[in-house]
């Protein structure tokens, strides 16, 4: 008969959803950092004679759990079966290592990893249930974490596309807002203007934002970089100042000059969301209650309190019809009135690109020739960016209700807006990057004669970032036709630009085969 | 002006949904391989410098195709910072090195994964709509070509685990059984028995397929190993002789013998369901749909043409009732009826664990007791045997309707199917594993007097795998008292045993915490 074992120094059980489950023996292991990257991913190498953990007892697991102080992290074993890695050592390599915050020859304990309780969520969305406040609190939680796989980040994603109701999206929000850090600006009104995006070159924020600071509104905002499309705000604002700001420094710019345009991957905020966004991409998931929870959680996160969302919708961007830009409006409202945040969504047509440019570059020359009033300003650019700053101004109090529009205008006529951004440029410090046009270029030419009847979004973003946008910021499309305009076959419609062959023959091609301009 | 991308010697686009995208210019590489193991998943090493492929262009991607004459398959990239892969190799681990098929210093090359086309379905089945016979063939390939990420697989699972019609769950057995390859025995009827499991100690197979052999009949059996059970059909068998044989063994086996009793994992039989299993187990799915397609597929693979199907009922088993087992069984005919599996499926009552004991060891002890008519055999293992083998007699069109179960128990009473189990044992090989119990053992009392009222299979499965079952083939628990038997205060009621220190101590703490037998 054996002895006791809680008697006998055995490491306690850890209770997880489904029955206890040991974690098991933990021999503190020597940190090993590896010249590898793994991406976003972490992993670990372990060897085939490991002091801590037998390799085979990992080999139907799909993560081990990496403790060093207060820090955990799960990560995918590789098991070394040469020297790569000693017996006492466990091999990091980056973002592992860097995650767990250790120095070489640190101490870490790894053991196989426990599933968190909280996929019992995932089994119960799958289910048909709604989950509690608790519930998504405690999910937000381990997501931020690095708790779950990407499997089961999917599998969770799938069930909440299948059902989800607004309190559940509520919840979600909040969890995510919880789970990360929050920025405030000790002010009653942090303004901020978002797009959800599906319009190629709808660079209206950087317009925006300085009329907005001109009327001394504050506009801190914070935006990323492109995922699937050829430009993000914050790709394109690079073009023009540096936009790689640590939190001190965004700070310092908002003093000054009232508004900033820096890129949001320094500040971390609702780190969840970033782990939810991080396999929805690959998946080309879109749901509305993901893109109202991850939208609302961000800006609640940054600080702001004022809202303007634009909607656009056409047949070739993320919104099809006015039916379904109304339910998602509803939805956002829902969520923001109970977040606390004041909130305007404007439902806005978009049947073709905005501006002529498409990708850093061009799309950085549009937004200056707005901002300095140049007579060859594109004027749609102009005037959705007046639409919306104008629908930020009304949010001041001491602004008269309907005069929004008019003060916007105002403010960028008189170049108040461009003496703004030139602030603001200065106040963020000169571009880190070239601002040339790609040296390689191509006229895509009407096959027929007629008037341009619509130009296709995805189109047009495809073949852009095909041409090397937004890695390359002289590289995208410049627009000579736009809806509505007669064109003579063999007339140029749009140009390609780029400046990597390679890339550059693949936008030839893709253009050749759809250019994305129907003409009738 | 470029010239004409087409002349120039550029590659060609590829089409995949969603638009054409560049596969991009792909330098060979030589094959470095690697002494790291990654177990299940595919990953290959490329330098920071390479020459094929740019690792900023990687950031965004989750995957890269490797390539090497015929064979394509997905894997995660990691860069290497330093010398441990040369600008013009490509590192490869294990199993991505013995999947590519290379040998060290061969020509591979590498691009960016395209998204596979059959994602178009995930997004489908996603939005509730059915998918038709041809999307689950290309589904089923892709799958076994491993060309889904464990995210896609995941969403994929999820949402047929929402919505799926029995067609849908048809067409997805076909595709399974035809992206893979097929045994085949140029006999009439081949039968086999399955069951679904959750009971632990079922090891009734072990005694039908020599039954059924003695009769005359073709049983070329494969199993499993336990994945989440103390024990499978092939680890316990594994006691007995050994299980480990090549597709050309097997063969030999049967063709002496007439059965055998073979673990699975060599002969690789519908490959696209072991991709959806490394996936459900992990998740905890398990789902009806997939479990029809799961075991037809691999049913009809392996060349059976008559199968008995065992669907345990009971409070802890997988089936919880009658009316979902009734269900399950309409599910299972609806699919065997129309890939021409003549399907007989027997719903049982589970109200305890099967047998005396539960892990290797101790099962075979249980299944040797039964074969040779031993008078402690466990009478429920015997019983449920010689019923199921009655069954699979039936299939016999010689067999006189209605006899299978007394010509079932005949050849067990008269030792033909012990003379049948040896002649399978010594035709595999002997058992290369240890047979012996371990040498720690701890009497598990009761606390009430009383009878036993239930006993909990999913508790003692828990706590056998504690102990080290199947990992450790001695480890397990062998039970004393059963359903009905009076009991009282402080008598044992089961056994533990096990041979490793710790792993036994954390089976007696939880055997301690809760027993899984309920006195009243």
């Amino acid at each position: 008969m054996p002895d006791d074992p809680a008697a006998n120094g055995l490491p306690p059980t850890v209770d997880v959803e489904g029955g206890s489950q040991h974690v098991g023996p933990a021999a503190p292991l020597m940190a090993k950092p590896l010249e590898l990257n793994t991406f976003r991913e972490n992993v670990v190498i372990l060897p085939r004679g490991s002091e801590a953990i037998r390799p085979e007892r990992l080999a139907g697991l799909r993560k081990v759990e990496v403790r060093a102080g207060q820090i955990s992290l799960l990560a995918t074993p590789i098991i070394s079966e040469d020297g790569l890695v000693g017996p006492g050592e466990l091999g990091l390599p980056q973002p592992a290592f860097r995650r767990l915050g250790v120095k070489a020859g640190d101490f870490v304990v790894v053991a196989p990893a426990r599933a968190p309780r909280t996929l019992a969520a995932v089994r119960a969305k799958a289910a048909g249930e709604s989950l509690s406040v608790e519930d998504y609190a405690a999910v937000t939680r381990d997501l931020a974490a690095h708790r779950w796989s990407d499997m089961e980040i999917a599998a969770f994603l799938m069930a909440c596309a299948a059902f989800m109701t607004p309190e559940e999206t509520l919840w979600l929000t909040q969890g995510m807002v919880k789970a990360g850090r929050t920025l405030s600006w000790n002010r009653g009104i942090v303004v901020d203007k978002h797009c959800i995006g599906g319009v190629p070159g709808n660079r209206t924020t950087l317009i925006v934002a300085p009329i907005v600071a001109a009327h001394g509104l504050i506009m801190p905002k914070t935006s990323s970089r492109a995922i699937t499309s050829p430009a993000g705000t914050a790709d394109t604002m690079e073009v023009l100042a540096k936009v790689d700001l640590s939190e001190a420094e965004m700070r310092e710019v908002v003093e000054t000059c009232g508004a900033c345009v820096a890129w949001g991957g320094r500040v971390e905020l609702s780190p969840a969301d970033d782990v939810l966004i991080s396999v929805e991409r690959p998946l080309s998931m879109d749901t509305p209650e993901q893109m109202v929870a991850s939208i609302i959680s961000k800006k609640v996160a940054a600080g702001s309190t004022h809202l303007v969302l634009d909607v656009p919708v056409g047949p070739t961007t993320k919104v099809r019809d006015r039916r379904q830009a109304l339910k998602l409006k509803k939805l956002f409202e829902y969520v923001a009135d109970r977040m606390g945040l004041t909130m305007q969504v404007l439902i806005t047509d978009a049947l073709e690109p905005i501006g002529r440019g498409v990708g850093p570059v061009l799309e950085a020359r549009d937004v200056m020739a707005v901002l300095e009033n140049r007579p060859d300003a594109p004027v749609d650019l102009r005037e959705k960016s007046i639409r919306l700053a104008g629908q930020v101004l009304e949010f001041d109090p001491a602004l008269r209700g309907g005069a929004g529009e008019k003060r916007a205008r105002e403010l960028l006529e008189s170049g108040a807006a461009a003496a703004k951004m030139d602030q603001i440029r200065k106040a963020q410090g000169p571009s880190p990057i070239a601002n040339a046009l790609g040296d390689l270029v191509h006229e895509v030419r009407a096959e027929a004669s007629g008037h341009v009847e619509a130009i296709d979004c995805l189109r047009i973003a495809h073949v852009a970032r095909l041409a090397g946008a937004p890695t390359d910021p002289g590289a995208g499309i410049e627009i000579l036709r736009r809806t509505g305009d007669a064109v003579a076959a063999g007339q140029p419609i749009y140009r390609i630009y780029g400046s990597e062959r390679s890339d550059f023959g693949f936008a030839v091609e893709a253009s050749g085969e759809n250019s994305g301009v129907r003409i009738a």
